[in-house]
C-alpha cells in the first residue's frame, strides 16, 4: 500500500476501449516516435464487455517517483521508455497551462500515482497496450485538465503504443500515418462515430491455449526489413483501401467493408508469412474460422460477415446487428453455449436462438470439427464509444490505492 | 484387355522423374498454351525413389482412336485437351521427319497405345503430372525417334503440364519463362547437372490424410486475379532470385541456395494467402516443419536445411549428403523408424544414426509434438538424373499391356 496523503489529492478518472484494426497496422517509419509505415483504420469495440479503467492522480506529498500500478502489480515505469515520453508530453501540456495561469495549482510538479484495471482476463489474448495507454493518456489529461483534443492527445498515446492512438475516440478511426519527420502529422481522426453505424457487431473467438501455434518471437520489423512484397502493401495497397474503406462507412456499405476487412487481413498476414524467418500468426484453427466465414457468406449469398486476424489466432468476426442471427448464430450453433462468453449485453438477440443460421450439413464439417475443439471462450460486442469520464476511482481520497476487482 | 496386333509394333519405353522447385511456379501469363508469369528453378529428384514408367506403342493393326493407361486405368484422352496438344505436337514432328524420308514408317498416322505406371503411391500427395507428361512426352518422342532436344521437348511437355517441362531434364533445371506470346521461348533447360552437384539430398514429409488442411478448391489463376501482392513476386522478386540462385548453383553454396529456396516457398504462399477468397496449403504440421528446421539451423550455427512447400502440406526438405545425420538424423530421432520411408537407396548413411543431430530438449517441444502425431511417411531422396531409356516395356511385342506392378 502506497504512503496516505496529508497534502490534497487531484484525481481524474476514465475508462478506454479496444480497437480492433480492419486495415492493420504493421511496420514502422520511425521506431522512437512510433511512426507507421501506412495509415490504419480501426473500430472501437464497446466498453460493455471491455474496457479499461485507469485512475490518474497526484499530490505534493507522494514520494518522488511517479508509480503505475497494472491489474494490482505495480510498474517500474522507470524502464518503461513509453511511458515515460507519454508523461513527459503530458506534463509539457500543463506546464504550458500553468505558465499562462499562475492561480492554477502546479499539478504538473506533483508526482503522479497511476493506477489501471482491465476488466477482461490477460489470458484472452486481446492486446490491451491500446486501451491502457489511452486511459493513461486521457487520465492524466483529465487530471490536468488539458484543453488538447482527443486528436492531439492521440499524437501523446501514439508514443506509448501505436494502435493506443485509435483508442482515444469512439466510432470508426482512422490513424494517418503522416508524412513528417517529427510525427506532428500522425494521429488518429474519427471517420465516423458510433451513432453514424451503430449496427456493427463483433464477435470475438478466442484459440485455446492448447491449441496456439508455436510463437512467434519475431514482430513487425522483421518484415519492414526482410519482406519483398512489403513494401507494395504499405506504399499501395494500403492507401487504396484506406480510401475504399472510409466511403464503405460513410455509405454503410456492409459487403464492401467486409470485403476489404477480410482482404487486409490476409495482406497483412501474407506480408508476415513473407518475412525472414517468417512470422507466422494464424494456425488451423484460425483458417476454420475463415473457411466458416466463406462458406456462411456463401450460403447466405451476400456477404454477412468478416473476418479479421491480429498478431494471434484469435479471429474478430464483423457483422451486422439484423445478421445476429445469420452469423452469431451458426457460430452458437457450432461452438455450443456451454463455452465462455455467451452472455452480457450483446447476447440479447441470441439468446433465444437455438438453430443455426445456416444449415450445418453446409459447411466444411472440418472446419466445424476444429472449431469446436479449439477455442476457449467467445467475447460478444459491437462498436462502441471513447474515453468516459468516470468517478469509480483506483485511488482513494487520502492518495490510498483501491480496487475495483 | 486391348486388341493383339498382327502388324508389327513399335515401341519406346522410358522412366521420368519428378522434380520439386526451388523458385516456385504459379500464375499463368497464357492458360491454353501454358506460359508462366515467371520463371522458376527446380531440382530433378533421383529416380531410384520416385519415377513414372512410360511406354509409347504403335501399330498401324491398332484400333483408331490412341490409348492412354495410367496406373492400370484407361484415360479418356479425347477430353483431355492438354495430352491431345502434346500427341499433336509429337506427331508433326513425326511427319516432318517422314516427309523428309520416305523410308521411314509411317508412325505418325499409326494410333499410339500408352502405357504409363507410377512407382509411388498417389497417396502420398506428389505431383505426378510433371512426371507423367515428361515420360509421355520422351517416350513418344523416342518411338518416333525424334531429333529434338530435350529443350524443344520441354516446349511440348509445358503444354501437358507447365512444371512437365522441367522433369525433361536432370539436376538443377530452369523453366525459362519467356516473352514470346506463341510460347515458343518458354522452355526449360539444365542450369547445372546431376554430376555438378550430387550431394543434393531430400527428405519429403508426408502429411496424415488426418492432419491435412481443410482442402483448396482454388488455385493460381486466383492468385494472379486477385493478389495485389502477386505483380510485385512475378515481376520483381523472383527474376533476382533466378539469378542469385543459379549463382549459388554454380557455386555449390547451399546456405545462399538454403535461403532463397525458403523464402521463395514463404512468398509464393504469402500470395496464396493474398488472394481473394484466400488459399491455404500450408497446415499447423507445415508450420512445425519451417519451425525445425529454422531450429537446426540456429543450433549447428550454419544453414544446414531448406523446407520447400508445394501445394500442398507436405515439406521438402533439401540438405546435403555430409549434414545427413545433422538434418535427416534429427528428423529420424524425432520421427521414430516405425514411420513408412526409412529405408531405400538414400537411407544408407541414416542407417547407423541412433541419436540425433541437434540437442532435441533445444528445439521447440510443440514443433516435436505436431510433427510426431502429424506424417504418414517420410521419403528419402536427393538430386537425380533425367529420364531414362529402358528395356522394361508396359506393352508387350503385340501391342498386350503389361503390368510392372
Amino acid at each position: 500500500m502506497a504512503a496516505v496523503s496529508e497534502s490534497p489529492v487531484f484525481r481524474a478518472t476514465t475508462t478506454a476501449p479496444v480497437n480492433i484494426a480492419v486495415i492493420k497496422y504493421w511496420g514502422k517509419r520511425d521506431a522512437t516516435l512510433n511512426l507507421p509505415t501506412n495509415s490504419s483504420l480501426s473500430v472501437t469495440l464497446s466498453q460493455k464487455s471491455l474496457r479499461t479503467l485507469t485512475t490518474a492522480s497526484c499530490s505534493a506529498d507522494y514520494p518522488a517517483a511517479d508509480e503505475l500500478t497494472l491489474n494490482g502489480k505495480p510498474q517500474d515505469i522507470q524502464s518503461s521508455k513509453r511511458t515515460l515520453a507519454c508523461l513527459a508530453s503530458l506534463r509539457a501540456h500543463r506546464q504550458e497551462l500553468e505558465s499562462a495561469d499562475s492561480s492554477l495549482p502546479k499539478l504538473s510538479s506533483f508526482p503522479l500515482r497511476i493506477v489501471s484495471e482491465n476488466n477482461f482476463p490477460t489470458a484472452a489474448g486481446l492486446a490491451s497496450s491500446a486501451a491502457g495507454f489511452a486511459a493513461l493518456v486521457r487520465a492524466v489529461a483529465d487530471l490536468y485538465k488539458l484543453p488538447q483534443s482527443p486528436k492531439e492527445l492521440s499524437k501523446i498515446a501514439r508514443q506509448g503504443s501505436g494502435s493506443a492512438c485509435r483508442s482515444l475516440m469512439g466510432g470508426y478511426v482512422a490513424w494517418r500515418g503522416g508524412d513528417l519527420a517529427d510525427g506532428s502529422d500522425s494521429l488518429a481522426e474519427e471517420v465516423a462515430s458510433q451513432s453514424h453505424w451503430p449496427e456493427m457487431r463483433a464477435l470475438i473467438l478466442v484459440v485455446s491455449a492448447e491449441k496456439k501455434d508455436v510463437p512467434s518471437t519475431t514482430g513487425m520489423q522483421t518484415t519492414v526489413a526482410t519482406s519483398e512484397l512489403f513494401a507494395t502493401r504499405a506504399n499501395a495497397v494500403v492507401p487504396a483501401r484506406m480510401t475504399a474503406i472510409e466511403k464503405a462507412i460513410h455509405d454503410r456499405d456492409f459487403p464492401t467493408f467486409a470485403e476489404i476487412t477480410m482482404r487486409d487481413s490476409n495482406g497483412f498476414h501474407a506480408t508476415c508469412l513473407d518475412s525472414w524467418p517468417p512470422i507466422f500468426y494464424m494456425n488451423d484453427v484460425s483458417r476454420a474460422a475463415v473457411r466458416l466465414v466463406h462458406d456462411i457468406n456463401n450460403l447466405v449469398g451476400r456477404t454477412v460477415a468478416a473476418y479479421t486476424f491480429d498478431a494471434g489466432p484469435n479471429a474478430v468476426i464483423y457483422y451486422l446487428e439484423k445478421d445476429s442471427a445469420l452469423v452469431a448464430g451458426t457460430f452458437k450453433a457450432i461452438l455450443g453455449t456451454s463455452l465462455e462468453g455467451w452472455s452480457g449485453p450483446f447476447y440479447e438477440p441470441l439468446k433465444d436462438i437455438t438453430t443455426s443460421g445456416v444449415a450445418l450439413d453446409q459447411v466444411d464439417s472440418r472446419a466445424v470439427d476444429v472449431l469446436k475443439t479449439g477455442l476457449s471462450r467467445v467475447i460478444l460486442t459491437g462498436v462502441g464509444e471513447g474515453p468516459i469520464s468516470v468517478e469509480e476511482h483506483l485511488v482513494g481520497e487520502k492518495g490510498e490505492i483501491l480496487s475495483r476487482q
